[in-house]
């Protein structure tokens, strides 16, 4: 067997989030993320992969290529064996238990990947995204959330209207908020993260209380703003450690 | 005025550490970085710009370029204006005062430029690099670490001489050490980070006492590790909140 004209096309088209709600599909790469991905509820589509790639799957789910074959439909500059079609799973219900993660406008994929990463370290079993975040289908977003993807909830939604509705305590991070290191943080909460260039949108700012910031230590006043995946480290840690 | 072609061989050639040694230059792009560097101790050699660039600096300095000619010469997807040649500096002596954070070996352009930024941000004035780490003049650091270059000191040095000399408190980070919201942290230390795929070095590891680790809160051992620049982020905030 070999890669069908159709197949091709249909690869090609998941670098576009259109299509990948057209087909409820998106990819991944590479022997360990495959992997994490077959290991875990998502349901696979179609395997493409070079003979040398071994699994337990079927041979029915698999479409065996040439290593040219799979250079071509890589988005990787090594590409390592394997890409594979995956189902776009239903979005769970929340439940609103522990400390949540909520993005406002994240655009960069790397960095959504990265705080995807993070929560799934930091045992945070949910993500709430503004409509307007980049999507975690996004083939770069599942290649630097290295499986996390599999482990943490990931909800789209209408953020303003979620926080208006909300019963549970609500953090901004913000350059001109509290002292983070000083302020009294609940077990339970959602942890607000917002857009690379602007931060938190206004509106939002306007319905939440609790504003908190990472001090700076440097002397000048000219690093502008840590990045937000870091950011978003540090927080998380932060209301992790007392628990 | 417009790019010579010898200019054209040198800027292209500044992309490999080879030439940036020879030459003794690196270069920085975008309106903002390179006005950063322009503002700071580091000398110019030659800004290549569109006229629409501003700058206090003498026209001697600066060749006018068309848009066409800095889209041919930039690493960035939406070129910004202006591309500066700059020297690289002297290495300064250390102070061997307060935190210094040592690399063990970091491989990836951005989290190195990451981590500088990380730095810049919690004070930290002096950054220590295994002599195979990236070269912080490369053009991906540069970008990445937007301008913190300009205001933390890097020296690259045989770091297993260096820390069997050392008599500053030393601290690896390892999956296996010490829960570090339980370690006492002093002021004055060495943290040592490794390498992306494989860590802090066996050799190093013997000559350093102290271990920590950042705990993990999620139910599964499938998250396999933070990535080096997010650890970092966590890290130096434990360090520097009892401050």
């Amino acid at each position: 067997m070999s890669l069908s004209k159709n197949q091709l096309k249909v690869i090609t088209s998941l670098s576009q989030k259109k299509y990948r709600q057209k087909h409820q599909l998106f990819m991944a790469e590479g022997v360990k993320v495959v992997n994490e991905f077959l290991n875990s509820p998502f349901e696979v589509d179609t395997l493409f992969a070079i003979d040398d790639f071994k699994t337990s799957l079927s041979e029915d789910s698999i479409v065996r290529i040439s290593v040219k074959e799979l250079q071509k439909i890589s988005n990787l500059k090594s590409p390592n064996k394997v890409l594979g079609l995956f189902k776009i799973p239903n979005e769970k219900p929340l439940h609103n238990k522990g400390l949540i993660i909520a993005l406002d406008a994240i655009n960069d994929p790397g960095n959504l990947g990265t705080i995807i990463r993070l929560c799934d370290w930091f045992g945070v079993t949910e993500l709430i995204c503004s409509k307007d975040t980049v999507d975690c289908y996004n083939a770069k977003v599942v290649q630097a959330s290295m499986g996390s993807l599999t482990r943490v909830s990931i909800k789209y939604l209408d953020l303003e209207s979620f926080l208006a509705a909300t019963r549970i305590s609500t953090f901004i991070a913000d350059m001109n908020g509290e002292n983070v290191y000083q302020a009294k943080l609940p077990k339970e909460a959602i942890l607000i993260m917002g857009n690379e260039a602007n931060g938190v949108s206004e509106t939002i700012k306007k319905l939440v209380k609790n504003k908190i910031s990472i001090p700076r230590f440097g002397n000048t006043q000219e690093t502008e703003s840590l990045n937000v995946a870091t950011a978003t480290a540090i927080l998380l840690s932060e209301f992790k450690r007392s628990f």
